[in-house]
């Protein structure tokens, strides 16, 4: 143990809550100074005193796939591994606690940090970012889970106060955080920014304490983000360690009065500081010498990159890649192939988001050479096409039409340029730039299959013009070796491995959160409640243009065999997936569950179980997934707990969530979650009880039970109000025979 | 002035609060008892001490046509006139005072209760309603406008919180209680049976003094629905002065307690008991001999029925009604027509709802007949097709089929029997029976030209099967003269006056309140916000059925000379509207206005004024409106207040809400509402202030301020928040200087 509190004054205490500078903890006596470093999908040390807030100048670290496509490998292995290598990195670096994995999400493709953020889904969102966490802390780093919670905007986002009910919370924005947390056990957890139903995350003892540490077991140190403590006396009393950056000199001075004035229980104060120094222990001290294998790392990072691309569409316009003869993908390669690569962003390319994430690479694959190289028998060509910046260049545009005219097949690189999309603020639309898009009309007017790579963070619309393409390839920002990887799955050198974290909507307005995003006035109502992604398309049976859990492969996957057991609220389940083409290839194996009769409103499937497997071809396996009563159950505010009402389970496994290709339903036995009756319950309540019914029958007088036309009407009355009404046969004195 | 309030003793104070009965105020010393009725529509007038909850037994009355359908005719001087013919009903039963009209808005098409609201759209609610209280009152009898405040469900509505933000209240919700209460000084107001935020309305202190008596000047009395008071103290406190029934002995005795153990200051009693006192004094004396005209009464009742009857389609399949070469209504008498009448509520009219409106009509139109008479030198015959209850039957089918295969035209008459619609419980889909559309698609199997006549209370689906019918018309429900006014409509006795109050959407889904009703466990979140009905559809982009506002003529209107002048935030409207068809018809002329530029998100477009005339072949008239601040604002929480944001506005002229003939878009000049910049106004809110940005960057350091790409990620910081932060170059001394 490092130090003893008590040799510690009030002041070195408070010093402690607070950071040295923008990066480093507090040094007391007895407790060192540790270095925090930025970046999920890779570290962002700036060395020295420099430039702290400014995003560049930092130390050259990997830049592994951001958050947004590692989603969508589905593959927590992979991920892990990736962590991996990160906390290596944090190691090589001297860095104590790596500020990630962001977990918040993705309610609106609008939110300008979606590249950050991993799915729409919690499920998805905490079996990866946990797998992450596992990784890092595996080699000693610390990491801090992030930004707990519901900030899913950057609009006004140190202000703003999430409108959110607690059944939406439950289910939607905290499990998330829950699963990294009881399963992870980071050792930090970062607080938003924003206010949370008027409360700031920072300040909110319900979110930091009663659920954090309370119910979910937490034990490390609670930090700001940067720059989000507005009052540091009631932040540490909801439970925040560690505010970052310092206020020095307010903050600081603010608990050592408060301490003083007696406002402020000393006690409060020494569980901040005891949780620091356990971090500080935990924290690996920086040993010189130690290095990362840079180019292990870049290799990892082309897998990962690959892992997460997800090929969207694969066929000759209106085939849909359901026919292997339509399919434009894998690109083969031979003296005869001419392939023409248009796009800037092949040349340019774009493979990580701006802000707090950004990392100076080791080194940047760009992505027409390593066509170039992938395809080294057949000519590949390049034209720019577009600028990523400013309005269409006819010129530019001119010169790709004619190249791709004499080539076999374009590979048109499109995406958003990076002023579009940053941390700091949302977008406005989801279009790809108009320049692009005339420039892909001229270019599939040519009459050339034209295959269509993806390079943001955020959703992009692609409707309609998607119907008019040979292929559509999401690499989303891939990292450093992103290039590489794209290479490797048009090649089909690798079999494309991701499938949507995220839904892809025909149009901005068909998202659940459309008419609630970003709010305005200070308060943004979370209006569409649970039906946040594929929970709401699919609640309102809104076509979409393409669904969570959505990618092909270069094979293809039957389903069979489908085993449903059931035993209480534990429900088992098998099916089985045979390769059934002439590739190996991966597939994503998705469980959905639905609870079709329920007193609350449920989205019709809930992803509650996955798994990624390689099959070769010809090659079967069975797959496997346990729930327990948490996958069943919803959130009662009424209860105060997780409930799982019983009867019909609508349990799915399939390819995707509009792909179910195995179903079944089945009747789940639990008891029934009752409440004592009372004067409050409604005639109906009463009457549909089975003990409580027919008392009441025998109790009352003649009058309204014998009208089922007026029991209709009033049956949603409180027993206690139609004591005051004549003629129904219920007075003051039947309910007090009935104790009610 | 009658009695003296120093004469009663507080037991007789307290009586006073509460009902002596179920319909009748309580007699006191100095004050006589008055009776109430139910009946928006019409009187329910219970005789003597009978059975007082259920719903039969009233005494006659004119049953005039349902709020639904009333509130299709936008015809304000029509509403009056029933008002007027309503309070003579009254006059001649003893009644002292009407429970009605219902503002409620039409949030959901599921709403139980719709057939007795007016409409989506708060403009024309307030109109209406207070049209009608315009009437009744001025016969001396009052009026309860209701229900006092966002009460639109019937699904635990005697409990369920309706959670919903100020603004969507003060825009939506509260609008049409606050036109007519500031327009027709309606005698009372009904509290609703829920919650507002938690609070029972008849609880709540905000809605039933702040807002109703403080802000808008309400002198009348308070009365609760009826069973809606759970605490009678709390309840008189907010502002709550009679309750209904009486709940005697309980609380009665709780405000004698109150007042004798000084919770209760004895003034608040005062103040509810010089409200009663001064209603009794209002209030009609009953005398002997009153009587009413029955025969013009059902005229009335026939002619605002055929006003209130909307023509949503009149031409053969594909044709739409544009060209009338194609139309098949009006249908022509002649000795060579044969008309199939079909279905039996063309013999069993469903004319009015179920619930505490249910009126026993003076006498009854039967539509079959009422087309006999019409069409005198027609065949005109009928068959049942289907029964109301129970399943589809094949022989009335095959016998209704026959029938129509050997006429000219088919008039089906179809609808929702009257189990599925009631005040109590909401519906939980809106489509027509089964058995009725399977007998329609037979009847259209015989290519006979099928014109539907629909008779039902809220919103039926009429896609896809509308596509194959020779012509729709919407009867809702006509009360007891509107077989007669389906005749008028049909053989064009009577130009088709009604338009759409509500719009018709493709598929329930598409609500914009779907996802959130009808709420769960006690609370229903208002999701949607401001964006209700057409509102929603439009700021969603969404296709409907039929729009907000529809509703054809048998003659054409074109739309001209569009002028609009704007002097600060009055703005006034002028257009030319010409009957360019071969007959006298009536046309709704609507004006809406739309912000496309605001800090808040608003409606596409809102109904702002609205005005019918009835026009000669080639008859011009120009119809004007005039707009003031009010009608270009939002309600802001911010401000606490409605705002004009300067900028662009909209002004649209047309016939529906999607059919806007004349637009204009004018620049309104009004003060930029600005709020002091302080330390917690963001950086990006000091930059954009003309005089305050301008000193910033004066007093600023060298930092961040000159990095534009910074600037962009960082700008939603508050100035106060960086202060903390290095290389910003704002201190705190900075704030300090510049008084933030």
């Amino acid at each position: 143990m490092i130090g003893a509190m008590e040799n510690l004054t009030v002041e070195q205490k408070a010093a402690l809550c607070i950071g040295a500078d923008f990066w480093h903890t507090a040094a007391v006596p007895g407790v060192p100074s540790i270095l925090v470093s930025d970046g999920p999908h890779g570290l962002r040390v700036q060395p020295g005193a420099g430039d702290h807030v400014g995003l560049g100048g930092s130390l050259p670290a990997t830049c592994f796939p951001t958050a947004a496509a590692l989603a969508s490998s589905w593959d927590p292995d992979l991920v892990r591994e990736i962590g991996e290598a990160l906390g290596e990195e944090a190691r090589a670096q001297g860095v104590g606690v790596v500020l990630g994995p962001g977990v918040n999400i993705k309610r609106s493709p609008l939110c300008g940090r979606n590249f950050e953020y991993l799915s729409e889904d919690p499920h998805l969102a905490g079996v990866l970012a946990a797998a992450l966490v596992e990784g890092v802390q595996s080699r000693g780093v610390g990491t801090s889970v992030k930004h707990f919670a519901a900030n899913n905007q950057e609009t006004d986002r140190l202000r703003v106060s999430a409108e959110v009910d607690e059944r939406t919370l439950r289910e939607i924005y905290l499990p998330a955080f829950e699963h990294v947390v009881t399963r992870a056990r980071p050792w930090t957890v970062m607080c938003a920014y924003n206010k949370v139903n008027g409360v700031y995350a920072s300040q909110h003892g319900w979110l930091l304490t009663t659920v954090l540490r309370e119910e979910w077991g937490f034990d490390g140190v609670v930090v700001s983000d940067w720059g989000a403590v507005a009052d540091r006396v009631a932040a540490l009393v909801a439970g925040l360690d560690l505010e970052m950056p310092p206020n020095r000199g307010v903050s600081d001075r603010a608990i050592v009065d408060a301490v003083a004035d007696g406002s402020l229980d000393e006690a409060v104060l020494d569980r901040a500081v005891d949780r620091m120094r356990t971090l500080v222990e935990r924290a690996h001290r920086p040993e010189p010498g130690e290095a990362f294998d840079v180019d292990a790392h870049h290799a990892l990072a082309r897998r990962a990159a690959a892992d997460g691309i997800v090929l969207l569409r694969n066929g000759l316009p209106g085939g849909g890649g359901h026919d292997p003869e339509d399919r434009i993908l894998p690109l083969h390669d031979s003296p005869s192939l001419t392939v023409a690569v248009v796009g800037e962003l092949a040349r340019t390319p774009r493979y990580q988001g701006a802000g707090s994430s950004q990392v100076n690479p080791t080194r940047l694959d760009v992505p027409f050479d390593e066509l170039v190289t992938a395809l080294p028998r057949a000519t590949v060509s390049f034209a720019a096409g577009y600028a990523l910046d400013g309005p269409g260049d006819r010129a530019l545009s001119d010169e790709a039409v004619a190249l791709a005219a004499g080539a076999d097949v374009v590979v048109a690189l499109l995406g958003l340029p990076a002023v579009e999309e940053s941390e700091g603020f949302d977008r406005e639309h989801i279009d790809l730039p108009t320049a692009q898009l005339m420039l892909l009309s001229r270019l599939v007017d040519t009459g050339v299959p034209v295959v269509v790579a993806l390079a943001h963070g955020g959703v992009v619309r692609t409707d309609p013009w998607e119907h008019r393409v040979a292929a559509l390839v999401e690499c989303w920002l891939g990292g450093q070796a992103g290039g590489g990887a794209l290479a490797d799955v048009l090649t089909g050198a690798v079999d494309p491995g991701g499938r949507l974290a995220e839904t892809i909507p025909l149009r901005l307005a068909d998202t659940p959160s459309h008419l609630n995003f970003p709010g305005e006035e200070g308060r943004v109502r979370y209006g569409e409640g649970v039906f946040v992604g594929y929970r709401g398309f699919d609640a309102l049976d809104r076509p979409v243009a393409h669904p969570f859990g959505h990618g092909l492969s270069y094979t293809e996957f039957a389903y069979s065999a489908l085993t449903v057991a059931v035993d209480g609220t534990d429900v088992t389940v098998g099916a089985t997936v045979t390769n059934t083409g002439g590739r190996a290839g991966r597939e994503v194996v998705q469980l959905y569950v639905g609870d079709p009769q329920c007193s609350v409103a449920r989205p019709p499937a809930e992803l509650r179980g996955f798994t990624k497997i390689a099959l070769e071809p010809g090659e079967s396996r069975t797959v496997g997934f346990t729930l327990g009563a948490r996958d069943l159950s919803f959130w009662s505010t009424v209860h105060g707990g997780w409930v799982v009402e019983p009867g019909e389970f609508e349990i799915a496994v399939g390819a995707s969530s509009r792909d179910l290709r195995l179903c079944r339903t089945v009747t789940v036995d639990a008891p029934l979650p009752r409440r004592a009756l009372t004067a409050d319950s409604t005639l109906q309540e009463w009457l549909a009880d089975p003990d409580r019914g027919p008392e009441l029958r025998a109790a009352a007088g003649p009058g309204i039970l014998q009208d089922e036309e007026l029991l209709r009407v009033i049956g949603n009355f409180p027993l206690g109000r139609l004591a005051a009404f004549p003629g129904i046969g219920i007075s003051r004195e039947t309910l007090t025979r009935l104790g009610a």
